[in-house]
């Protein structure tokens, strides 16, 4: 069943397979695949696509030399597996077991721990000026999707490797998406490039006819220096990468193994920057991926037959959707509110939106800091944009935040989705530095929901403030609990939940929900506490923890982000200063969190019931 | 000799000149913009070279309804002139007075603060997409410079406003800079549309050769759709923008107000975004810019007659000016070290290195993103990269540090100059964040020197570890003092300067000088002051701060940086918890910070040290 593909132990092993014996091998591994993930969950549609695309490149390549650069690196499953890394596939992405992206930790052969978009080129434009001041000779290939390519450093990147003198490959993976429908400028260029078929005739047609003709031809050399330039310009594809300054070869089929090593190899010639463009098919090979690649994306564990979740009985309700209603509701309401997401359509929930309200509803593409900048006009222009994005991407606009929103005091609403830790993808996407980043801008106001109901009212609020407005919250179920707890919403005002002595947890958004199991099992231990939601991280309700100060012996701060310069610190900070009262935070060590379940990892970094509870009472000790 | 200009008093008064008159009132204006920046100083070079465009931009706006968004925003002296802010110059960037960038509160023909790059267009389309949700139908403006477009920013949202089906008008102010030489592809491409004189009469020549020859035509129409299309494609300059879907006007002499009125009112006839290519000089009209931009791009005072700074004698050496020597140095004794700056070369005092070692100085445009990937994967890639940026810029690579730099734990130092207050730019350039963003990414190293001597030794410091490291310093004048002070650099060490009983004063690298000055005015009043020099932000030298809290009744943290989240919070948060020593932080509030010059500023915060020694003895009361 898997004969070839149990002679690849380890890297480079793919070279002593036989060329005819290529598709073969690309069904073992799209075959171990789609049978793996099915168990463990992952990355499946773009996995599937460039099951080829990884053989040819890894056929022209000889590793650990030879270095490739894999943009986001959710596509990196058959790298892993030509490397001498089946085996790992048993625990992909759960804790301790193999990483779902690339990992120097992981195998010399992989060069870089990447997870985010649009960073390959410049990276592997940095190996490569690395390579040739050491005078090395190595390979370097950046593997970039066309969704990739709608991030501004990619461009950033492009523009500085046409100045390069010497060898770099940069494969663009065209599967025609991001993890949605791409769009923009770039891709309608890319689409035009796909469709249109008679490139190459057309070019041979008007080669013919300019030399049979001298007087066209004389009338124009006149004065156009050279009519390859010009030829070039009318009939290749990729123009706009050679208008740039890099070379263009393509467009490739994604799935031809044979072609692919050709271009590589002739790519590999060039003495500059290449641009090889190869068509891929998200989902190749598996009929349900192939038919709905964006639902295909990351999967859970799944029925290989027909496609299905494994997963049995009801899904409880998460935060995305309870945003996702509370926009349509919202949009119905104020005709001049506006919702944007950075090709993050169904992941954020604004997909309902989008349908409803098309006119309202932007998706920039993977471009957060234009999504953020673009925001800020449309405030200023006098609407109210709400700008969902992932914590871990938001990053990327920490400067577009600061001086076009914050500097500005722009009415802009950041829904701050997969706030906190994230689970099986790791590192790269744990949303645990939005506290720390947000808090620090002068004049964001920073929210977090305990529950269902605070979700649909902290929007209503963010909303209803003439300033910059940051409402973060988790991946994953929404806590129903507490469902009593209704006071309005004012700005800067904590909600006290129970009101007693001794120990007062004052937590923060998704830890409300842990602090009440926190609290039972410290009432059991016949402790007095007090719960207080905080709410508000930025501004910090100075009152209510001047009263908590007072009223306790111990106050404990909890967050579900990393300490240093966050909302337990800020408490922390405050309480010292002002008051006697033990501080016991309880949040995140300064450190990246590596991928496992959300639960695993709170057990391990101590944001658990159980976890707390014992530094409670070590604190108190 | 003004008598035009004294017809200027409000926004619209210049549709009231006549059009003859226009090159004498663009004389005027120039005169003025000279004269005035010669006593004040300020942005001169951009100024003068967009008088004529700010005038057609004017003659076909109506303002406040109409916008325009200036990208970065030091060339809008003209605007604010023709907006009525003609006596503002007096007082221009000085404390309280006007100031050098656009401000909404100034007026409301501002319509954006800015003081960043690449910004103009996502805002612009921000503007016109509020402008057709509210069904309103203004004209909407942005005014980019060709170095801008190098930045990432700028391309994202060109690729969305390719999408736009109403009318945004995008102003390529071309002057072949941004303020340094600019580089990269699109730079190369722009160059070529500029020096091609041929494309006019081509384009005619081809048109009547393909009318006359019907058996041409019709070979390729059977493949080409659009016959206009393929002459687009071969004769029109700004294809590369045609292609991304983005109409192009062009190239444009932008001196010429009556072609730039027609360009302008031909693309405002468009139902979707133009971009119009207008090409100007940098320092038009003043001899010594124009010869020289890059020099005259910000000014001090300066002699009209010949262009000389009117300040007298010797300039004490910056902290700039150290690190330019010590990477030359450094360059020499370490084959793999290189450099890297974004559009900055002779700001950050890398032209040196850039000359002495041309292979390994990389000037990457304006995209610090870029640069600080592209470093993360020459450092993977066996190379000792230096990325100089000044601080409030390195604000657009936050994400990049976290997930190329940090994440992979890689030997990347950051030299982050103009860190703290800068002065007459204002809140746009305040390098006040580092600090705090800095020191929440696991794994980084933050250090700040106290004088010449000790920037040298950290960069040396920086250079030998094999981490992350960012060094900050401040805009100016370097700190001589503290010489015999050379205790050698070792990871999360202070060191201490003298050490007594009572006040420790425990500051951070350009506050180490004032904090000499604090500890003269306390001894003088019978204080016992200890005055560490922290060195490190990150991490903290807790078995000091252990000494420290131990050893005095007060402990004063000093950080040119903001609060939140910065070296103080970190300082107190340690002090507090760890024992009972009273905490006095001396930082910037959570705020952003007005122009002015940096001593006043200092002042008006209490940085200064009579305003410390002012706090310290109400703290100690």
């Amino acid at each position: 069943m898997s004969e070839l593909l149990e002679q690849i132990k380890n890297e480079n092993d793919i070279h002593h397979i036989h060329s005819e014996d290529y598709p073969a091998l690309a069904r073992e591994i799209r075959r171990f695949l789609v049978r793996s993930i099915s168990h463990t969950g992952g990355h499946l549609a773009s996995n599937l696509g460039v099951v080829e695309l990884t053989m040819a490149l890894h056929l022209c390549c000889h590793f650990p030399e030879d270095k490739v650069v894999w943009d986001v690196g959710h596509q990196c499953y058959t790298h892993k597996i030509l490397t001498g890394r089946k085996d790992g596939f048993q625990h992909l992405r759960s804790y301790g077991g193999m990483s779902g992206f690339p990992k120097r930790k992981e195998s010399p052969c992989d060069v870089l721990d990447t997870g985010h978009s649009s960073t390959s080129v410049g990276a592997a434009l940095g190996f490569a000026r690395a390579r040739d001041m050491r005078g090395e000779g190595h390979k370097i290939f950046a593997v970039i999707g066309d969704g990739a390519l709608s991030g501004g450093m990619a461009y950033e990147a492009l523009n500085n490797a046409a100045r390069l003198k010497s060898n770099l490959v940069i494969v663009l993976n065209d599967n025609q998406m991001s993890i949605s429908k791409n769009v923009g400028g770039m891709s309608n260029y890319l689409g035009k490039i796909r469709t249109n078929r008679n490139y190459t005739g057309l070019k041979e047609d008007v080669e013919r006819i300019l030399q049979k003709t001298p007087w066209i031809g004389d009338a124009l050399t006149d004065r156009i220096r050279n009519a390859k330039d010009v030829l070039k310009r009318l009939f290749i594809p990729g123009m706009l990468f050679e208008d740039m300054g890099i070379t263009y070869i393509g467009p490739i089929d994604g799935h031809d193994i044979k072609q692919m090593i050709t271009a590589f190899r002739s790519a590999l010639k060039s003495n500059k920057a290449v641009l090889v463009h190869v068509m891929t098919q998200k989902g190749k090979g598996y009929p349900p991926a192939q038919k709905n690649p964006s639902a295909y994306h990351g999967v859970a564990p799944f029925f290989i037959k027909d496609g299905r979740e494994r997963r049995q009985g009801g899904r409880p309700i998460t935060y995305t959707e309870v945003f996702s209603g509370e926009m349509l509701r919202l949009g119905r309401e104020h005709k001049e509110l506006a919702a944007i997401t950075a090709a993050m359509p169904s992941g954020t929930g604004l997909a309902g939106f989008a349908r409803e309200y098309p006119d309202r509803f932007f998706d920039v593409g993977i471009a957060e800091e234009h999504a953020v900048t673009f925001a800020a006009g449309m405030a200023a222009g006098g609407v109210r944009p709400v700008v969902a994005l992932y914590s871990t991407f938001l990053q990327r606009a920490y400067d577009q935040i600061i001086h076009d929103v914050c500097i500005n005091a722009l009415p802009v609403v950041f829904a701050v989705d997969r706030a906190g830790l994230v689970g099986s993808d790791g590192e790269t996407h744990q949303g645990i530095f939005d506290l720390a980043f947000l808090m620090q801008m002068p004049g964001m106001t920073v929210i977090a929901p305990k529950n269902v109901w605070e979700l649909r009212e902290m929007l209503r609020f963010g909303i209803g403030m003439d300033a910059p407005v940051a409402m973060r919250y988790p991946r994953g179920a929404a806590y129903q609990g507490l469902e009593e707890h209704t006071e309005p919403i004012v700005l800067g005002k904590s909600e006290w939940i129970c009101r007693e002595r001794q120990v007062a947890l004052f937590a923060l958004g998704s830890m409300v929900e842990t602090a009440v199991e926190v609290r039972e099992q410290l009432k059991e231990k016949g402790y007095q506490v007090s719960l207080i939601n905080a709410r508000f991280a930025k501004p910090l309700d100075e009152e209510c923890l001047r009263q908590v100060a007072d009223g306790h012996e111990l106050v404990v701060p909890m967050e579900e982000g990393v300490i240093t310069g966050g909302f337990c610190q800020a408490v922390a900070e405050w309480c010292r200063a002002n008051s006697s009262v033990r501080v016991c935070p309880i949040a995140l060590p300064d450190a990246f969190i590596q991928h496992g379940s959300v639960a695993e990892l709170k057990r391990e970094y101590g944001l658990d019931a159980e976890g707390i509870v014992k530094k409670i009472e070590m604190r108190r000790a």
